[in-house]
């Protein structure tokens, strides 16, 4: 598969909100690198990446999470997110904009990396 | 300068078409990537990004250029680009969204990446 077939039905996925069929396209060592320090700064393979979205989840009431179509080059593809969200922490809604980058190897996403 | 004090100064000289002032935050070896193959693949050398830029505005008629706010994640950042523009060899107006991902080091963009 080409980086822009992943990218295509990766994005897909998310956007139906089938989170499961998403991960299939990660890599069991697959790296999640936030923009903030702290104890979600990297997560490190499927279990830990799978745990950190698991945790977002349950911390979050999201109101709208728009993802943008996949744009590509190389081995990378990017996304832009748009988040309407309220941290249950702070009950403060908030809306966010990121762009996530993604870079593939032998068919699977092998890091996620996202910037705000 | 942090990366994201970079990415402010670098955004700030874009969206005020200040192209002189946008490219002494290059580093004398940057780096150019196009997603697409090709003879602009590639540029390497502040000589040779800066003879691509003179391409691609000799040869496009620009409608509209916006730059997203600096999206930044450690030594890096990414804008979004939304480009209204009619190549003047087609002469068929287009609509282009696209992503930049630039890395810094030590003060300077050493690489300037474009996803589509």
């Amino acid at each position: 598969m080409t980086t822009a077939d992943i990218a295509k039905q990766f994005t897909a996925a998310l956007k139906a909100g089938k989170f499961e069929e998403a991960e299939r396209f990660w890599s069991d060592d697959v790296v999640s690198i936030e923009a903030m320090d702290g104890p979600m700064k990297e997560a490190r393979g499927r279990a830990a990446v799978h745990a950190k979205g698991e945790w977002w989840t349950a911390n979050h009431e999201v109101h709208k999470f728009e993802t943008s179509e996949p744009f590509v080059n190389g081995d990378q593809f990017a996304l832009r997110f748009s988040i309407d969200v309220t941290p249950k922490e702070s009950g403060k809604r908030t809306h966010m904009d990121e762009v996530g980058l993604y870079t593939v190897r032998g068919d699977k996403i092998v890091e996620e990396r996202f910037f705000y």
